[in-house]
């Protein structure tokens, strides 16, 4: 990437990044609000630091359709709503009985902190509470508020986000085939991430074939995402990524690198990240961004 | 209460109750759906042979509140919504690391059966479930589906619904003051069954006073029904009441018979339900079905 254009991608990153934390500040009750345990418990998880993925390329898909009005204020609500699902569903996967990490955005794990009990309520209040932030948007015409209700509880549901959370609990240990890895990497990740581009296309009004698009760059990028994330566990430290690493060998857990090895995997990736691009042209110029921001996904090292 | 209105309020009940049973069964995955080890612990909690409460006073507020129409079919989706999440919380509820039961509507708890794991994803698929039920309603002018989802994510959230668990699980052990245990029941069961009355009267567009009455009804009914539920955890045995009895004491959790004793205990839930049974008389005779149930479930010994 040519360096004046880093810098400009960066500073549109923060700029968005920002927009969406003050947000959530805002949308979220304080830590003095009663019970005050639970209150902490989901700041404490919700402002660890995480990238925003999710409400960025929600933001970034509104601002790739539309075509009036501010697309970052209508898809907000959208945003805010994919980061407090994004973070109960990390609450949840850490606990215990689940991948008992004791590691996340580099601090410790909520149920560390506060305890299984809590952590358990702090991830159902965020659940909670990213359905009553969807209550904020703005519905248009084609997209009345019942879409996008039913849209993010299909794609935060028992056969999507969660299905891969079960499989995911009950790959360990198993022997796995690519397309079982890939059943479980569209549900685990590529779910959330079509509804994070989806969400915000809608808050904007997009067509259905910027939609379509949309949904296929997202399958893509997520299954890339996921594939990348998988790679990172293998290659780096603890440090660098600010959770657990090498667990995903000692768990076996399903993923490409360890059925394919990490070159193979690699290309893999590639071949998934050229794939989104391809789907992504033909929304124009009005996409730039959001190609920028899918390609620094590709390339991060944590 | 007459032997021939018994009768028929009895048949009633049970005709309601099947209606809820079979839209709850038309509703939700069958346990064929993959993964199928969640399904199954899904549909084990929801058709344990719970009383279906929250569901058939949903049903009867909009009964007593309809001036056309079918009040049943108008109010289905908002009544099987509330008994997923009256389920979604006694499983999350029930968790080692929660109360730790392992009984419940007289069967083993879901994490017993299927592990901690599955219980709490299971938990989390019921309450992402009641939000894509809530989609199936039809709104009217007076109430959007906003207004529903507001209402919906509210009672059952950080402030309401949640609070009053974290407040239990915080309880355990400590002395109690009576203002303590009424802000706990009023978020851990009067939160659930006002939203009930008030989701069944919004489907059938109840006027804002008919709103207000059951609303009134509802924190009443709430307390009553809690009060009771504790007085008989301390009175009856465990296989009368399908799930562990006795456990309040040895938890010294923050209940009114703990507090006060029994019998000043029932004193209270008398006192309740009278405030119940008058908040209801602005309703008039279509609101008599209402009355017997919520009388029924004051007298009732499990």
């Amino acid at each position: 990437m040519h360096s004046s254009l880093r810098y400009s991608f960066s500073s549109w990153v923060i700029e968005r990044r920002k927009l969406v934390n003050a947000a959530l500040r805002e949308a979220l009750p304080s830590v003095k609000t009663q019970p005050t345990t639970l209150h902490r418990a989901i700041r404490y998880s919700l402002f660890a630091g995480g990238k925003r993925l999710r409400p960025i390329l929600c933001l970034a898909a509104a601002e790739a359709c539309s075509s009036k009005g501010d697309p970052l204020k209508s898809a907000m609500p959208s945003a805010c709503a994919l980061e407090c699902l994004h973070t109960y569903s990390l609450i949840h996967d850490d606990l215990p009985s689940m991948d008992n990490d004791d590691l996340r955005r580099g601090k410790p794990t909520c149920h560390h902190v506060f305890g299984e009990g809590i952590a358990i309520l702090a991830g159902d209040a965020l659940l909670t509470g990213s359905f009553e932030l969807l209550a904020h948007v703005k519905p248009t015409k084609r997209y009345p508020l019942q879409v996008f209700l039913k849209e993010m509880a299909h794609a935060a549901g028992s056969q999507q986000l969660i299905a891969g959370q079960v499989a995911d609990l009950e790959a360990e240990g198993k022997k796995w085939k690519l397309s079982d890895i890939s059943f479980i990497h569209q549900r685990k990740t590529a779910a959330l991430i079509i509804l994070s581009l989806r969400l915000g296309a809608m808050s904007v009004n997009a067509t259905s074939r910027q939609l379509d698009t949309l949904t296929s760059f997202g399958a893509a990028l997520g299954l890339a995402y996921q594939i990348i994330d998988d790679i990172l566990d293998v290659t780096q430290s603890r440090e660098q990524l600010g959770k657990s690493s090498g667990k995903d060998i000692t768990a076996q857990k399903a993923t490409y690198p360890a059925v394919m090895g990490v070159p193979a995997a690699l290309q893999e990736a590639e071949k998934q990240t050229n794939k989104a691009m391809m789907a992504l042209k033909s929304l124009g110029k009005q996409a730039a961004m959001l190609e920028l921001f899918a390609r620094e996904l590709l390339e991060r090292t944590k």
